[in-house]
């Protein structure tokens, strides 16, 4: 409001220079370098007493090194990203609303710029959404903040037209914590050593009528369903060192709409019907703010560029140095993608980054 | 300026719930229920003496239920909506150069997050530009601040290979404004009490060869003419409560374009060649800050979607709940929009909306 | 940092009032006016100890009125237009990464807001490039700072698919600096009687494999190359005013591409393979912050629009007048293009253009 209460701006990149071993030269089997951002964003928060706003910008310019392919990368876009009203009633009653992260797998709660590793998997993203949603959100923390519980009614898929149905999408994650416990709406993929957590959530998710088996006949109407379970455990040692363990499974449901005469292009691909999970294990010094990291990905997807059953492994493994904890760090990430099944435009390849990450 | 005047940060926000009693489902007949911002901008304000800038942001993503039709909804745009220069040289004498709103109607001209009602009219717009155009105005206040005039010169219609001449348009307004009076170039659609305020508004708009009658053989140059009368007035009256009421009247003419051959497709349709107005009145309550409004409107089309001389009538009814004045505000309206003739895409319809609205 | 350093918000407008000879009515001979941004800014600047960080917005919004030719101007734009994060270890040794301007022409690294003239060339920008690249680069002052050094690898061309090879560019430039001297990485055009200058420069760049001059067989790889060598000298007189010349000249070679069978549509145009340059010359009134200027150029392009060896020359002439320096200042220049060869598309025109530029 008009010369109250607190406004803050940031700024917030990741800038990157890529290496993958595929995509370039007149066969498209030459290396490819890259310079880009992963993340270019100005964020806005301003906090009133339990009022809270929050809205961030975030702009992707002609990337050509994408999760899985590589192109001529020419689609720009300046989004928000974020944008928010935020009602704290007590520590048991949040209301948010909004566009802002649905409450399914932890890796998208986690935030952008804490991570453990580079980047959350390029896999774990839900169907016929991104990784925010519209809608309201009410959550709280119970008994001593030992449990936390998440419940939001969003849009799911927007499409009003070529959708069966007009439906929302519901939501509801909970969570128990230990030791120093984590109490916010956002985790984090790590706390630095300053923190010792032990988390164990779960979450459910439903649409209905979500998208068609038969979108010629408009027959066939299906619905998504997902759920999850995840665990986060950081120790730090003195003397030792931090030590971090994170795991988690989803599975996205479609009512196997991919067996159907003409399915929804969504219910297959990347972000379509498919289940898997990650773990990630990392080790920080305990003098020097250096974090060695490593994960592993495991994914079954229904059909993707025309095999079905695909099965997709993802190995990556690097360092963090943070040279002023988050604002300023350095990270190194090394990656292998392997297929079952090879097809024409996805074949095993590897990549290596390295990111400068600022926030300002 | 570096480290002089006042810069000033704000997010608007205006997150809705929209209901549709059509729309979607394999034959569009089936509810639409959407949540999506109707306003979602950042803005920037500078004062340095009599020099002043504003400038704001606004995104629009994803829109499904749209003013008349539903829709797929995927055309995602962030603009600079509004970009001024302002210099004062005294109230009677004031410039502004650059992206602003023209000065026409008053509906347009009032402040988008100070509405009485939900919204604007959605057919107030004026042919060939948005609510904001190029260009620039001066205005000021005169006679003790009753007289108010202001005078612009803006692009109009910005095409300059596919229309007849590049000419730019020529608005006229002026208002007599009694009791506590209006003076800012913004006008609010209620005072929530806290001002008596009767005013009288008029304007004149122009703009030379705007469209073709047949565009195929680039003949029949159309002139642009519009005016405008409007009556606002807001009186509260202590213990009983605030009676509001707001009433225009506007005539778009464009020479009867639509009769040529060939007519452009900005003379008809919805921002085409058309005439109506709207009635709006509103109580609040004396403690309480609640406000009941209700609004009518009626308009006429020269042609909309293939039928000529179309009358549009558009109902709604509803209330603000002012939590923190303008800055936190609940709006829930009913709307009820019926066509003289139903045709394919226009058909009646009922929408229900709920609006939170903040100002930080 | 949260609450650390110094984070500062700029508004940075160029709002013109175009008048082009040509471009509108049914032949297209015409004149056309139109108001419109020729920047439209949103700056962010942060600092803290030797980390800084600068983010900057761009919104082009329907211009009508182009570089050469006039159209509907109907493609808008938001972007980032620059994100670096900078640090200096010293004065001889600093890093900056992200998006910002690549090290060639002087013209192309004076600051947007600060040019002798209206404008930058509208001929001088790089190949495959804009204004600005993503990359590294590193800088410093030797020698009391008379002598500059800066070395930069950035994308160049982005494209990965349709390129030869994903090869990055590499340019580095150095400059000696007389009198008052130049320390920045942004250049001024003009310092307005602050600064005595003398200023000579010269840059090199280079990217292997950049196109194809036969795409339909992917054969006939070439390498960009690129030099130039540029003066500034500006030197206020006490009582009698402030003398500024500024020349330069650059060549961008492309391995005659343009002869191939089928060359890339990159190394031709506007923006392909030439040479040329400018000279600019302005005085400025002792006691009036009124300087008058007066720019001349002549460029040749391997082809334009079908015409080989076409030569284009460029004068213009006006006057900036400073309300408060670079802050408040109007800028009218008149300006007159004459081909060698007419054609379809490029025929000689004159412009006219007043701008009102407003840094807040």
């Amino acid at each position: 409001p008009d010369d109250e209460g607190l406004l803050k701006l940031d700024y917030k990149g990741q800038f990157q220079l890529d290496y993958r071993d595929t995509g370039s030269g007149s066969g498209g089997d030459d290396d490819t370098m890259e310079f880009n951002f992963r993340r270019n964003r100005i964020a806005l928060m301003g906090a009133y007493g339990n009022l809270g706003i929050y809205a961030q910008t975030e702009y992707t310019e002609d990337v050509n090194v994408g999760p899985f392919t590589v192109s001529d990368g020419s689609s720009n876009t300046f989004q928000m990203l974020d944008a928010q009203i935020r009602y704290k009633f007590n520590d048991a009653f949040r209301v948010r609303a909004g566009k802002f992260k649905y409450n399914l797998t932890r890796e998208n709660l986690e935030a952008c710029e804490k991570p453990l590793t580079l980047d959350r998997s390029v896999l774990i993203r839900a169907p016929y959404v991104s990784t925010r949603d519209k809608g309201v959100a009410v959550w709280g923390n119970l008994f001593n903040d030992i449990f936390q519980y998440r419940l939001d009614v969003m849009n799911g898929r927007t499409d009003s037209v070529s959708a069966p149905d007009s439906n929302f999408r519901y939501s509801g994650r909970a969570h128990v914590t230990f030791l120093d416990g984590e109490k916010g709406y956002g985790y984090k993929g790590t706390y630095m050593g300053k923190k010792k957590v032990i988390t164990l959530g779960a979450a459910y998710s439903v649409e209905q009528d979500v998208a068609y088996a038969d979108c010629t006949n408009e027959t066939g109407a299906v619905d998504y369903k997902a759920w999850t379970v995840d665990l986060f455990a950081e120790y730090p040692i003195e003397g030792i060192g931090t030590f971090t363990l994170s795991t988690a499974y989803v599975d996205y449901d479609l009512d196997d709409a991919y067996q159907g005469a003409d399915p929804d292009s969504g219910v297959i691909g990347v972000n379509g019907e498919k289940n898997g999970g990650y773990t990630k294990v990392a080790y920080m010094l305990p003098e020097l703010p250096l974090q060695f990291f490593f994960r592993a990905e495991n994914w079954s997807l229904v059909e993707l560029d025309g095999v079905y059953d695909q099965e997709i492994d993802w190995y990556g493994g690097g360092f963090n140095y943070y040279f002023r904890g988050q604002n300023l760090k350095l990270t190194v990430e090394y990656s292998a993608v392997e297929f079952d099944t090879e097809s024409s435009n996805y074949e095993d390849f590897d990549s290596l980054t390295a990111q400068l990450q600022v926030v300002f």
